[in-house]
């Protein structure tokens, strides 16, 4: 394997961040999505495959390449869409993938043609954007090399790349019924049954029901077998002495994890696709949404293998341990499991272990992108959890967001006033008062379109204000992902963010730069970004069931400089309504 | 609201068959489909329910009244549809409720108004048309009474009114997937677990596998509760004495039926909205599409309940017959269910006796739709079970159809040729020698539109042909459904129809009309139409998986006189790019 050098340009990252030009190869793909039936635990049931394999394919480009994906929708009555999670979409705010946003959905039978480029190198992946569908399984590893004179500053020798998630066996749509009764009746989507590594697990086959007479008789779960190809164990395969660039994404419905490897240490160098201080860490906490690059070295006995393992963090866990095995070299006798324990993570409500980790992961020096001076604009986005209309919903100050039939980008593009109550966005910040700890029910929150508009180039702080749960006593932690934008992480804090107190306690120094960031229980996150992306893009905590019930917002900036959209994006809601003949 | 004023013009009559004008009421519906739990035999599970309800809200009108139905998506990521079985759409054609034929899927979201006139009186029933979305649980009754001066040639003192259908645990995802597996992966639907009267059955909880620890761990099958409410017979209720009108409609999604009144005969008066030359019956065959009414005496001892029950017919049963009660006045002993064991039905083989009852069925004198003398057209119409590209499909003249993404109404009206292969059309007969049972594999057949063009007021007959299934000495029956019309049922044959042979055969004295008539095993249907309503029709098997297979041909008709389609309707596939922003 090659060794790749770094070559440090004095001007080319800071040019590499406006809008770069397509200057590399068009790399072009055509996927088929479909349900098929796998066992990603040993359990099988149907999931959401890309030409026939769970997790999908691995798109891996250079710098500058543009990706094209034919994306054929063989589903029998479920739209579509994609979304490339960490690709900024700069000139293609329709191709972001987040259905009634930047598109409406792709029908059955309809094939859709994603292309953007993908202007910066790091680890990123895609998934379905479309109800819970990233949770059925829509997911893959989209990962960007630098071109070959681009600086890298650290070496390897080579690379390995996983994808963590959670996994559960009902369907999404008994998980999303749950989600939506009234009162009483609702039912959360629960603690996972399994965590998976590069999509493969292993359910305890015995607590699955035997059926006394022929199945199908438990619903959609078919067999468990353990002996399945399809759930053995992943195996990150390393030489003794090499260093390895080690890939790890976050695509968890639900959890936060801590990822390990038995009996060796990791360097975290990359993070959402920026270089970041190197810090010696033992254990990662990867929130979904997030990516980031450790270095490993393969400096153990190599006569035996080693746990790679995930751990549940942040919730208490019901969820067994998810496992691959490092082994050492190609010999069949490393590559065995391990007879060791399964690693053991920091104890799950270590919050403050958390924050320390979080705060010790800033932006490299010589690879920062300068960060704008002042906001003029400032958001406090308060999250609560509240009862409207006797459902469980979230919301950000006080407007739980439901997707509406009209895309947003298109309600601004052919100024359909009627498809938003925009007047009454942006959502007006109560948090002046509010108790966070224990507050008492609140009768305000309503369901809408929560759409925040913002002038080409604004420069925009937001607070993201964590409170209390519906729970006595309960907050928790949300990941918040952020379209079309990556952000500067100003800071972390407990209680209710206070400028006079806690505004002096930001980093400005080196704020390491992120498209996705945990706000901690009862804690707020302190960011900035600069709306130089005209477009519409989502903002939401990263939890798919949160998500689906309200979490999040829309920003929408420079309306006056979109795209034109183009047709095949379009068709749903009122854009039928333009619909003229030839 | 204003009076609409009725001014008759001396033409309205001619145009009324063409287009009836709205002389009745409007009767509106607001419906919000979404996924709800329930348990309609006993299994608690995801089915898809109207405004939270399963089965859907019945609908009541008067022969001439406008339905008008809002329906709200309120699904997270499927497109939705209904059909209004037995419904001719008259005027209306983008009503009709199939998506890609007669219209684009409605997205999540999107609120779409059905709007049509009821013409007819009869008994009919709606139902979701997208997918496998009518096994998942979307019907509902649909009755339509004459207007008070109309003549209705028996006389009862109550109506009763019961829909039947056959009831899965696996959800549809499943079961479609299972569909479309490769080669020896096929897996068909398989018998149902239960057959329901009126939405109700009652599986034995004790073949549900406990879960050993706690829920979810069977996939969706929540809970097994043989008391809950929503699982309790249903009942039907009884005055000594009295004579009852009872309606039945089939939509179940595999099964052929057999419904019986333990110790009651029953006289069969309608068969799909047209009165019938009177039969006495002990049991009744009804195949999925169908609707019948019955006149039932309760004329029995009224200190004790009876059994109405239903029987799998046609295929090996593999499922417990359905009961419900029919009991006698309002007394809580006679509604207690019977002591005495369920009813049998016919041998589920003996199709001779299905094909001589299906004879039985013929029209009333006074209320025969005069037969057109000789068709124009003549289609034979030959069904065979084929691997293409290694799946199993149905094709239709070595068609087997499979939705495009433009709904065929919309390709004939904007001459969107590209997207149908039109020319293909219609695939071509090749009946002449072809040997029915047992023919050796077919490698001919393709996967395509199938779409058949008639010339308004042409006189279509059909022979729908049957033949062996790929496994051995296998046949089945299946009902298949016509939109947008009625059809006389000239005959049923056994072998392959030849014209020779078979045509002095036929009834052209007193055929009944029907939307939907079966094809017995190795047998031949013969049927006549006249393509007088413009328009694009479905017609097809009316088993839920075999039209998903393939199993159907569109016939669109009249194409130079397509009323304008609404742009409700349209959105997908070709008709995005007629897109033209303002």
């Amino acid at each position: 394997m090659e060794k790749i050098t770094a070559l440090v340009l004095a001007t080319a990252v800071v040019i590499a961040w406006i809008a770069p030009p397509a200057r590399g190869e068009v790399r072009s793909f055509q996927w088929k999505v479909e349900y098929i039936y796998w066992a990603p635990d040993c359990v099988e049931t149907v999931v959401i495959g890309i030409n026939g394999q769970y997790p999908g394919p691995t798109i891996r480009a250079t710098a500058g390449d543009t990706i094209r994906v034919e994306l054929e929708n063989g589903m029998s009555t479920e739209g579509l869409a994609i979304h490339w999670h960490g690709i900024r979409q700069i000139g293609t705010p329709f191709y972001d993938g987040v259905p009634f946003a930047s598109q409406c959905p792709i029908n059955p039978g309809e094939t859709f043609t994603y292309e953007f480029v993908v202007d910066r190198p790091g680890t990123y992946f895609y998934h379905g954007h479309y109800g819970l569908q990233r949770s059925a399984g829509l997911y893959g590893s989209l990962i960007v090399d630098p071109v070959p004179s681009d600086a890298v500053p650290f070496t390897y020798d080579g690379e390995l790349s996983i994808v963590l998630n959670d996994w559960w066996h009902r369907s999404i749509y008994s998980q999303e019924t749950g989600l939506s009764q009234l009162g009483s009746a609702f039912r959360f989507v629960g603690e996972p049954q399994s965590l998976l590594i590069e999509g493969r697990g292993r359910y305890n086959c015995s607590l699955i029901p035997a059926a006394p007479s022929s199945p199908p008789l438990s619903g959609d779960v078919m067999s468990c077998n353990s002996s399945r190809p399809q759930c053995a164990m992943h195996a990150l395969a390393v030489r003794p002495g090499l260093t390895y660039r080690l890939r790890i994404a976050s695509v968890a419905s639900l959890s936060s994890l801590n990822f390990l490897l038995e009996g060796h240490n990791m360097t975290l160098v990359e993070a959402d696709g920026h270089y970041v201080t190197p810090v010696e860490i033992s254990n990662l906490d990867i929130y979904s949404g997030e990516t980031y690059s450790v270095l490993v070295t393969a400096n153990q006995d190599p006569s035996r293998s080693y746990w790679a393992a995930v751990n549940v963090r942040g919730r208490r866990p019901a969820t067994p341990t998810g496992l691959a095995i490092l082994s050492y070299g190609d010999g069949s006798s490393s590559s065995a499991p391990p007879s060791t324990p399964s690693p053991q993570s920091p104890a799950w409500d270590d919050f403050a272990y958390s924050v320390a980790q979080a705060r010790r992961v800033v932006s490299r020096p010589g690879f920062q992108i300068p960060l704008p001076e002042r906001a003029n604009v400032r958001l406090m986005l308060l999250s609560t959890q509240n009862r409207i209309d006797g459902k469980i919903k979230w919301a950000i100050n006080n407007v739980s967001y439901v997707p509406r039939a009209t895309p947003v980008i298109a309600a601004f593009q052919f100024n359909l006033t009627t498809a938003y109550d925009l007047a009454a966005s942006p959502p007006r910040d109560f948090s002046r008062g509010y108790k966070i700890r224990n507050a008492p029910p609140n009768p305000s929150a309503i369901q809408g379109s929560g759409v925040y508009t913002f002038r080409h180039n604004d420069v925009v702080d937001v607070v993201l204000q964590n409170s209390n749960t519906l729970v006595p006593n309960n907050s928790e932690i949300h990941p918040w992902h952020l379209h079309g934008h990556d952000f500067w992480v100003l800071g972390y804090g407990s209680g209710i963010y206070r400028p006079h107190r806690h505004a002096s306690t930001l980093n400005f120094v080196n704020p390491p730069m992120r498209n996705t960031v945990a706000v901690f229980p009862y804690g707020w996150t302190y960011l900035r970004f600069r709306a130089d992306n005209p477009g519409v893009w989502a903002f939401h905590c990263h939890i798919e069931s949160h998500f689906h019930m309200g979490m999040g917002v829309m920003f929408a900036e420079g309306v006056d400089r979109l795209p034109r959209i183009p047709a095949q994006a379009l068709g749903c809601g009122y854009t039928k309504a333009l619909f003229t003949a030839p």
